[in-house]
């Protein structure tokens, strides 16, 4: 049965920063019927090499946060927090909560032809092991190679040395592995690897399939919302308030790597103080 | 007059996370009667591309905190730290503070043969320009170079592509600019940066003086202690108990940074929630 008051409540996004506006983009683009708050931990930012209880301690704040502004449901758009945090916080929620690691891990487990899949992340991702688990469960005889990448990101961030032998180099040295066990289906499991698609892909060869789970985090929330009937079926009448951005550290920093990279504007955010809630 | 229960008080250091460790361990060589409380703050680094306010409340509630331990003085041993927060928080403090950056500027000022001064850093400490300001204090004719080099405290934190291609490219990228202005003499702003000292020195030549805060600093500090009559002129008796490590994330990753960089050794370190101070 659908709940039109509970339909009509935004969906909260959160990430340790930025990078999970690649999720958001596609929720915006795959739900447009849907609000939502995004909020990224920008003044703590990255969680990548962080300890399990420190992620799970930010991820409960920015969960309060967002409960302020009485979201339906919570997408969990950063692998790290995913893969640390959330199977922690899921019990403790009364409104449905997802990540980007189960939509990207079925994905891969569904397309590979030899068994055989990569997944690339940063330490916490990696260190969790919990891709190779959620693929085992599809199939137990599936061989999983993980490699942690902790240069990826301040790659991307920086953006000088993109497309340049530097970055062929550290790519080529961290992927190594994977052509060796020779994966076919490779995991982009952090939000910032997307933008390193076209030197991974070059890195790998055109035979091996690389994963973005963002594009399979949208879908499996569409689902999700519709399954328990809180899923909002007309588009907002106050279009202006449809999208709330918010972050940790000062908005300047979001509207400079939204303005390169995201395809919706992004405008009027909010600065919040995180360690209040 | 010197003051003996003060003198026996610890010095509190601070960093964004295990990089002042290399401040702490030169004021440990240095002034060996010191007591010593160590705060990094590895829950929430790094400071290098966040915000002024970010840094000033950050720096706040650390202070909070080491003065909980009665300290006699404080040495922010972050360059970023010291750029953003120092001059506001040393206002509102009754100890004496010193950060690493003045003590960097001052020495590099006396060395300068032809006037031309080179300074590397986080994007923080060089959008402060604090260290061109102290400069020309020093001599209003002098050139001062600024660059931000925000891949290299990712790449001393990885450390697999020390010493390879990898680093010579990026670094001689960033560097390039000191040499077109013919700098003799280059500042390494932030406590990360010596461990690419050999990096650094192959790339500007050996007419090139490198200058390391973390000596001008320690030394600062001791001249300080002396001024106020604070020192300590004795060695304390419990010597266990004479360092005091603690970070905001878990103990590991200090112990693992330490155990490879690290002169001393570093043990029973504290974890400390920060965002309660």
């Amino acid at each position: 049965m659908q709940d039109i008051g509970r339909a009509q409540a935004p969906i909260g996004v959160f990430d340790s920063g930025v990078g999970g506006l690649t999720v958001a983009a596609e929720i915006m683009r795959q739900l447009p019927n849907e609000r939502m708050v995004y909020f990224g931990d920008t003044a703590r930012v990255p969680y990548g090499s962080k300890s399990k209880d420190t992620v799970i301690r930010f991820s409960r704040q920015i969960i309060r946060y967002l409960k302020t502004w009485n979201v339906k449901a919570i997408v969990v758009a950063c692998n790290t927090a995913s893969a640390l945090a959330l199977p922690e916080i899921q019990k403790e929620l009364d409104i449905p909560i997802i990540g980007v690691i189960e939509p990207g891990a079925m994905v891969a487990a569904a397309s590979t032809k030899n068994g055989k899949i990569g997944i690339i992340g940063t330490e916490g991702t990696i260190n969790s092991h919990i891709h190779t688990r959620l693929i085992k469960e599809q199939n137990s005889s599936f061989e999983v190679t993980e490699k942690a990448c902790p240069l990826f990101v301040p790659l991307v961030e920086e953006g000088l040395f993109l497309d340049t032998p530097v970055v062929d180099t550290i790519a080529g040295h961290y992927l190594d592995i994977m052509k060796e066990k020779d994966v076919d289906t490779l995991i982009l499991g952090c939000t910032h690897y997307p933008f390193l698609r076209e030197t991974i892909g070059k890195v790998m060869g055109d035979r091996v399939r690389l994963v973005n789970p963002a594009y399979e985090t949208a879908r499996a929330l569409g689902n999700l919302l519709k399954e328990q009937g809180i899923a909002s079926e007309e588009s907002p009448h106050d279009k202006e308030k449809q999208y709330i951005f918010s972050v940790s550290d000062e908005v300047q920093k979001l509207y400079q790597f939204a303005k390169n990279r995201f395809p919706f504007p992004v405008e009027n955010a909010l600065q919040i103080n995180i360690e209040e809630y």
